[in-house]
């Protein structure tokens, strides 16, 4: 099977013009088949901001409603996805920046509500696994935001890193998939404030005896067994590491966090 | 050949949602390949009020600085380019929402420094045919958002009725290609306050001789300059017309103006 590279960017470095430069750059060395999905950043918040747009708080949880989605397909499906796109062509890649409503490659339900009404948040419900694999064979580098559509009209709200891992593990029955979650830190740490303490490898049993022993906890947990559940969907591995180690997952020189 | 309907609409239907709402049902009547152009509206200037952002003006032309092309980006690029896809999909037509740099389908340069510097506007350079045809081809719907890049990382305002030209002439070598330029009123007028005054089909003949006449003044001058420069560039038909006559353009109770 060909090898394809899902990568999920979001903080900081998409706020930070030099930075965002740095990750294309990296972006640009990993070879073959690849796929950029982004999250959000703080620039959503600056513009709902200036604009008067305040998301709704209920029980502590952010409700999207009509004016913050419109917030979100101006700064993500416009601004980061155009800008993102014209600087990854200036880099050599044919990329295309993408919403699920475009060629319909993400399609989402309004989620349920439960306690809470979440408002135009959704949650995915198919991938066009045929549409992505189309593009990607013919040399096209998708770069996704935060946004699918309901198919009636709606665009929603999706969270990025979920996007990332439900189109990885689609993929999988398709291509040899890696999905990499770039974050703020060097990979996951066995001392949360040492960024030379990396965890270079980790498995399943591994993960069961860092969380037995409290190396890995908080927010860590969630996090990696999201990583365990795209492996157990078909994904090949799964890399978290900061975005400068990019252009380095394949290589022994390697400084983040692989988990297979 | 196949036929192609290179669609533009602008104006005031872009501003209201059951306006906009109307002209996709109408543009779903079209058969065959087609594709949409769309213009700006009046939501950048409104977005751009609200954040601060004004175009700087310079012997009475708008300039395109940094801060106003980041509002182009968010509202054509974004908003209005995502809605529509959505809406469009829900039709049931597989579209996409693309600017130039999106898959590199248009190039622009930045406009040469004569009298003025119009900042970060492009002049058209290359359209990207066979992209186009191949998207054309899987049966997907292109929608372009008025904004090109120079392949350098720079995304450039571009005049969307400019965008819709060049996309005709450059298509017209591989598709009998219609161009339809929706505006505000019902055609061709040979009494400019009467709708009911429709000149429902002009030559290159009839054209001099209305101007002669004074018939056709203004405005209407380069918009049909432009029309007939299409012609000799190989497109087929170019329309005039409200967006309400969209899906008539090939019928014989077609209400608006026919260059050809």
């Amino acid at each position: 099977m060909e090898k394809l590279t899902i990568v999920k960017i979001g903080g900081k470095v998409l706020d930070d013009f030099a930075a965002l430069n740095g990750v294309m750059d990296q972006f640009a060395l990993i070879d073959g088949a690849k796929l950029l999905v982004h999250g959000g950043g703080k620039a959503a918040t600056d513009i709902a901001g200036k604009l008067g747009v305040e998301a709704p708080m209920v029980n502590g949880r952010r409700i999207t409603n009509a004016a913050m989605l419109e917030v979100a397909m101006m700064v993500y499906g416009g601004l980061m996805s155009r800008q993102m796109v014209a600087g990854l062509q200036k880099r050599g890649m044919n990329a295309v920046g993408l919403t699920g409503a475009d060629m319909d490659v993400i399609r989402a339900v309004k989620r349920p509500v439960k306690d809470i009404d979440y408002g135009l948040a959704g949650d995915v419900s198919a991938v066009n696994t045929e549409r992505l694999t189309w593009l990607l064979e013919a040399g096209i580098v998708p770069v996704l935001a935060p946004l699918t559509h309901d198919g009636n009209g709606q665009l929603l709200n999706t969270n990025a890193d979920t996007i990332a891992g439900t189109v990885a593990a689609g993929m999988s029955r398709f291509f040899e998939v890696s999905l990499v979650y770039c974050f703020e830190r060097t990979g996951v740490l066995a001392d949360p404030n040492d960024d030379h303490s990396v965890i270079s490898s980790i498995t399943r049993p591994d993960f069961d005896q860092y969380v037995k022993a409290g190396t890995i906890a908080g927010g860590m947990i969630p996090k990696l067994e999201n990583a365990f559940e795209s492996l157990a969907a078909g994904v090949k591995a799964v890399f978290i590491c900061q975005s400068d180690a990019l252009g380095e997952i394949y290589s022994d020189n390697y400084p983040g966090t692989k988990i297979h």
